[in-house]
């Protein structure tokens, strides 16, 4: 980030006709924007919505209340713009893109081999990587994929400890016998690849997926390009974490863009260090609770840049 | 509202391409515009966010960390576009109506006479109710007023017990000092009118102001129109609060935008029964933070109306 930017941001706050700080969070949004954009007013005029979609092998496992099959088929409702982010993205002022993953082909069952292979992996990373244009004001980050909250706990407990139980969610709506089968395969997979808990990107290729490999790919392009990031929900979340398990600030240029409704989110957030801007019991996924938090960060700029002073205005200053 | 658009709207989110209940809050408040707006797929076309500006005898007892004549400023502020408000309605796509109630005169003070009079009270009431256009989507409510937190900390006080401390909060950004001479304040207002305890309009006339007793108007007005309505901080529940005691589902047709920093703001939403959106530390009235939480409505109405359903898209529905 730009610590001139950070500060000429930060004076301008100042001086807007406002007690100071009473914007709340939208003064530090708008802060945070300029620090990583790297100028005092930031913009919002290229804001890219990125959605990767990937097929599970362990849906085999009876893992989640809807069929594996389903992937595809909102792969295709994202194309037709039947979705929820097509409309989200719309009402946002922003672009998307979906980029399926080989999603005919899925990934291993991870209790009985690592998810992806080292090329499987890199390939997936290096497509989330592609994906950044370095012009970008603002990249939301989201994914598709039946089976990928089991993948995304997995490798939740694998990073920051835990068991299945502690971190298995009920997904799209997986009921009680789902949800107890759901944590003993994430305990089979913890027992099967645990042992590389110092080795995070060992940890997403054994115990992720495709599509999470990209989001890490698209989340490290972003940072090289000092682009900020909105996160969505759980599996997202997840996906980012060796970011910041391989460097301290490496997630400083990603927000969490809102606190889903499954289970493990509000404890991945605390392990990463995010507060998240939103609580609205949201557990989509597709990058939809990111995407509504794009509308806060447009209130934030919008009275960062068009605020007057209180010089401007002639307003007494307290 | 209307059960037939209630339940037709309700239907429509189970069809949805997303499991049910995943988008949280938005399912919710797509339904609850539809049973207000009287029918399945409600519109937000004609948006207005409405702020009234009063001026209260009681910054003469040293209640605000800014002088009274900002109330003056700042509505030439509004005038001229450069304060919040105008970039969050703007971003909002939202007209913006401001109403300044005589604030040349201020009310009086309310520890020594209640703070309208009967005729001043029902003119500033008349005005908010007249403030409401009968064709508009939705209306967003706010208020300027240098000492309206004092004068709405008294009525929360009056309406639903605790003392001057419980309610209390730094406003603009009051020091110690005057903190502790506005908690003193509201409870020298409370031992001059708060025999009336079983009289919600009396006691809104008695401490409020102008431009809370117009919040009530145009609140009811819009009750009256099955205008949905959304609540900005703390001053503006505590101008419709009287409402809710008239009546028990007199506030059904209004949500709270978000919880605002002001201290008694999260304990009055529990007393009067609502829910805040948003809780992103906003302090700044203006109708400020209910702006923000009409982009999480257009989320909403955008999901709500513009999805595929299962059937359409040709996604299996688990």
């Amino acid at each position: 980030a730009d610590p001139r930017a950070d500060e000429a941001a930060r004076a301008r706050q100042g001086q807007l006709t406002k007690p100071p700080g009473s914007l709340g969070r939208l003064e530090e949004l708008a802060v945070w924007l300029a620090a990583w954009q790297g100028c005092e007013k930031p913009g919002l005029n290229t804001v890219e919505v990125i959605v990767f979609a990937g097929s599970h092998g362990i849906t085999a496992r009876g893992v989640s209340a809807f069929p594996a099959e389903v992937t595809a088929q909102m792969v295709a409702n994202f194309s037709a713009g039947g979705a929820a982010i097509n409309q989200l993205a719309e009402a946002a002022g922003a672009g998307l893109t979906v980029v399926p993953l080989s999603i005919d082909t899925p990934t291993a069952d991870f209790t009985r081999a690592p998810a992806m292979s080292e090329a499987a992996f890199l390939d997936a990373v290096s497509t989330g990587y592609a994906a950044v244009s370095p012009d970008t004001d603002l990249i939301a980050l989201g994914e598709m994929g039946i089976g990928n909250t089991t993948a995304a706990a997995a490798l939740a407990a694998a990073l920051f400890g835990g068991t299945g139980a502690d971190w298995a969610g009920r997904g799209t709506g997986v009921d009680d016998a789902g949800l107890g089968r759901k944590a003993a395969v994430i305990d089979e997979g913890l027992a099967r690849h645990g042992e590389r808990r110092d080795d995070p990107l060992g940890l997403l290729a054994a115990l992720g997926g495709r599509e999470l490999a990209a989001i890490f790919g698209t989340t490290l392009a972003a940072r090289h390009h000092r682009i900020p990031v909105v996160l969505d929900g759980f599996v997202c979340t997840a996906a980012a974490a060796p970011l910041g398990r391989l460097h301290a600030r490496g997630l400083d240029h990603a927000i969490a863009g809102h606190v889903s409704a499954e289970a493990g989110h509000r404890r991945l957030l605390e392990a990463v260090g995010l507060s998240p801007l939103l609580d609205l019991g949201m557990r989509l996924g597709e990058a939809s609770g990111a995407c509504v938090a794009l509308t806060i960060l447009r209130a934030a700029v919008a009275c960062h840049s068009g605020m007057a002073t209180f010089a401007e205005a002639g307003v007494s200053d307290g």
